[in-house]
């Protein structure tokens, strides 16, 4: 899986024009353009890594002279003291685009560090790890393809490619099954329809209608494990809302079929990577 | 403090075309464009607001046709359970809407919360908490002004406008002495200089320089103390590294000027607001 | 249904510096600022008007002193003669929007107007008409909403929302199901998978994979007959290829789901609409 | 004639972006990174060739990984069956760049096909084939140059560069004369002046003026060839108004020196071609 | 005569991020938001005032919320001390504002002013004053406009809406009359051929091809009288080439239909204009 | 020193697309794509090189295929005669980008070769030359960048990063003293404070504050020289309006620290340079 080009490039660009206005006040004044440095990645904790080519890119986009090798890929475990990458080439540049490389590939590892330990947490069960559409403004690509390097899956990318109906939608039209077919006439046919419940019988109105998804809003995991036991894989069953690395295992043993966490891209922990200049 | 409108549309410009492609399939097709409801903001924990103004703004730019009537400002404290703004209008654009000001509003209200929590941690110390430029790309100007809401300061906002001498370029100087001198030569007169040190030694011939700033990079808070009585108000003193809320306190009592922190940017859990749309 | 403002406000304004590059040569030099005009739009042909919103936007971003009566909405039939809209303000910003607005307007409508043709020709079958990814560069979301209105359906809107697997895929996998077994390992839940066939056998072995859609590639009306009934109901069945007005009926009673046709946006006929000053 | 890569650039961009929201959700998933593969460009009707190193540059941007070989240049006529060019690199950037590619190559060539049509149908004579403003926003220029590919020329680029006069500016001065002057007065020396007449009494008068080009608005034949014997050389005449491949002989045969068509850019048919990826 | 108001729109707003890169460290920390204040602008030489609408928008940009009332539009002759506009409103939009403001005013009125000068100067001759293509980054219409306000005539726009054979277009075809023989073949007719001649040798051949208009290069006074007497009014006559205030009136007085100044666009003295925040 | 590539690339690439909006419709028309030449730069006057790697990177934009030696460096003093670059390659693209590379580099040089005059004319004494923030819109680092290879120094590059403190912001609390007070408290510690005062008494309480640098605004030699005397080093002084080349000597003989002139990028005269295309 490979993130479009032009995509990167324009976060990159923001990037480097957020963080080098003009020039840096110390390296453009204090080092030769002939002076070169060889420097290298280094992870200080355990976790994945994400976000290698994007970090690789900033030096082309700031510079291009710099020799930047790739040691570990996207979706390696790393522990700490592993080294990712060795970089050489114009100090100027090594400095310009340090910031900006390490504050893209922590932020994507980061997410990628956390969606594996939800993954390896539901190991076992049938459940998906996905995220939402919780991400941050012009990033959301690079989260969700962080969640997907981390071994978890994509949930919807936008509003426009799968139709989910809450509350508002369905009062709209006095109750699920209204909804449900007024929608199914008017939605093109490669767009899935999901529905969010809060009870059991909402559940069983749900199921009727055949829609392909059902989202379990904040039920206990009693209450889930009969909603499993009803739906009887007539569709998938997402459970959503506080799930958290302390009882994703729970609710992964009701037999969802997704589970779904804003937190991996609205809460991102950035994961510790150094980028160390050789003497 | 009023960030600039264009900077803001632009960020929210990016955040719709990314999160409505093309329409929103469930409200598009479900929900008649002359229907209108009421919704409001709540607070779901304790914190601080921030973001207020460019969640408002969001509907403007959604659809132009929701009254957005803010009950609290940017800086007010809030626990769970109160309303933070009142809505009214087009529920279509209340929906399309709905998570791109979410998404914002949670970002940097989580940022002015964690920040606060650190400011009220070094009250009465002379600690004043700043960021630094571990920020996510293309969202520094709104992380930084959250910082500030948060009760924080900003360090520089990037490479160009104060000069932060480093391991590198001092070695290609062969020292701070002749490195500090050189740079002043060079830059403007508005850039202040500041020089990370990794020992008393050091920090003792950044003294003798004149800069005006100096980073105490990863050092004890027993070293921080010292430090703080040899340079005797010559030079700010920025404590830099490892800082978290468990330790923030007893670094601050070291007396150094200014504690920053990347997890105020880099690592932002995002503050929990319900948008309710009222029945 | 409404298109996002900022999205269609880039086009208009794209269009309107391609236009204007600077000024217009006549009307800047020879109408006065405060000259006045009406005008109104009138159909020249049977058709589907679309595009109206967009149509009066354009006046906004051109100088904003224009009042824009819609008498006709999107999706209304028109005939030769009828009044669409009224203008009445600016002489110097109708005539510069004046050729903007149409560009749009008569291309949109265009789309509405061969879309609304087919829907018609299929009434009473089962079979919606869909458009697809052959579509003009930047103006894919507008052509699309266009094919709405003229009473079809949306196909996926590009590579991110659905999966079409053709040849190139299956081979890479040695066959179908292992294809589509593959890719449901990957992909996430709300992205449907279509299957493109060319043969019946392909179409069993298709069917018993479980895909949501089955592309009938090139089929004759024979063999799609057929095809509907093996498929039994078990995966929506779409018709492509070399459908025209002419065979769009034959089509649609071999009872297939779907008939995508490229030429609904690669090949529009403009439908003609004039801007007339009255005098 | 080479258009400039950095509109061309912006153009592919834009599309690409479109089509490839995210990830392709199949070749994204099914096809490893390494895997290549050989495909050509075959023309599936006769016509002109027009846009082909437009297509090659989409690869460029979608990956870059693509060797990508021009047979048949811009301009060159093609029957069903001849092979345009021969692609061979990575699969996954091959099928990425598919749509967007042909998308482009399919309307240029269709806009030169078109034109040569006409351009054939009125050999012989004295009169140019010209396209008109009537273009889609954004796709102008392509457009344009597409035009002149199919050997035809280009009337004015924009507002700007040529001044039309029509009735309105015309009304304002109380005639053409009295119009034309303020206008000579006022233009720079290398704008040329266009009047729009609809009857030979008119052009007597814009002929008087000296003005450079005379648009005859929708004027039969017969009125068409009093007008040349009347204008004597004095300007060059245009036709314009419903002119089609069926009368368009005709109207060259009048003796005008000018026919102007939007449908060459406002109602285009693609040109059929095929990205075949060979097995 | 107007600018495109999103073509002005972009302008302002890049150098409103370019000025406030985030917030104004004075303003926003010291004035309260809702501090008002009123202003004005005043003459502070005598000139021609250009670009008080553009000026007037950098406060709608800025903040929306200050009173611009213009006193003097473009075009107005000013003398020291003369109010210019009036402004109400928000404080901290006024300061925000102010420089970009003036940034552009006093560039533009600067081009005015001196092209009034040279205007001034050829009053009674026939000879117009124009622009070059010799402008600055993204503000040629900005930089033409100012032209036109202050009496001038624009030259051609960009190297498509006019052609202009130089040496080496010239060379390439072994001659004047071939190399126009070729471009007359294919450019639109809409666009006017000039020709560069250096000797009048070269003018009368170039009289003989037709071309519209003919530069004569760097000639003397005579050569230009010598030149113009050739012509007989068969070709428009442009002197272009080191001509300043000094030596207009001489050039124009040879009795050349245009005179083209680099200086007016290239070398700009900007006109002074302040502010002034009454207290 | 190195300006961020992808600024330089924005600027060349609008200005491209204003100078080519299309075609240029000479050369596109009669210069064969293969054609090649050889040109240089020469310098038509005495003064210092800037902003050679831009031009250099015009071509590079405008078509990629001409080879441009760079012979004198930025920052290389000229006289007339002296050969800058040498070019070689596809005559189109160096026809192409001749004019927006001579645009650059002309007024890159012409702010150079101001700064540097200035500069000559206070060696010996300890004042800097600075510029302003009186630039052009959308091209302030460059005009800044150039200033400094003049052999100037920047004044702050915005409103963000150092903060003047005027009349009005004084007036708002009361006294200088209260001012700069209240502004310690905010703004961050990388930001200096600059004070604008009229008077010595004004400048006496200034210096009393410790802010970083004082403007001695419109005060006569006489007055700065005590004010020198007075401030004792205490602060930096700045000497501000009405500086041109003929008093500047004078006052960087008061002692003052700083010289600020915003001519230098708000009255630029070009420097000139040619482009000879040698036969």
């Amino acid at each position: 899986m490979k993130l479009l080009q032009c995509y990167v490039d324009n976060i990159i660009t923001t990037a480097l024009m957020e963080d080098i206005n003009y020039i840096d006040a110390a390296a453009d004044n204090l080092i030769h353009a002939d002076h070169r440095s060889s420097a290298y990645y280094v992870a200080k904790d355990t976790g994945v890594v994400c976000g290698i080519e994007v970090a690789k890119r900033v030096f082309d986009l700031a510079g291009g002279d710099v020799d930047f090798k790739i040691l570990l890929q996207d979706g390696t475990k790393v522990n700490k003291g592993d080294i990712i990458a060795e970089l050489e080439g114009s100090t100027l540049t090594l400095l310009k685009g340090e910031r900006t490389a390490l504050n893209l590939l922590q932020h994507m590892s980061g997410i990628a560090t956390a969606t594996n330990k939800c993954v390896e947490l539901v190991k076992g069960t049938k459940a998906a790890v996905t995220d939402t559409r919780k991400t941050l403004p012009g990033l959301r690509a690079l989260q969700k393809y962080a969640v997907t390097v981390g071994g978890g899956k994509n949930h919807r990318f936008n509003l426009s490619d799968a139709a989910m109906l809450k509350d508002n939608h369905i009062d709209a039209y006095g109750g699920i099954t209204a909804a449900v077919n007024a929608l199914r006439e008017k939605i093109g046919h490669t767009v899935k329809i999901e529905v969010e419940v809060r009870t059991l019988d909402e559940l069983r109105e749900a199921l009727d209608t055949k829609v392909e998804i059902i989202m379990l809003d904040n039920m206990s995991c009693d209450e889930m494990k009969e909603a499993v036991a009803i739906a009887g894989g007539r569709a998938l069953l997402e459970a959503s809302g506080n799930v958290t690395a302390e009882n994703i295992r729970s609710v992964a043993e009701t037999g969802v079929d997704i589970i779904s966490l804003g937190a991996l891209t609205h809460s991102v922990k950035c994961f510790d990577i150094s980028m160390k200049i050789k003497k």
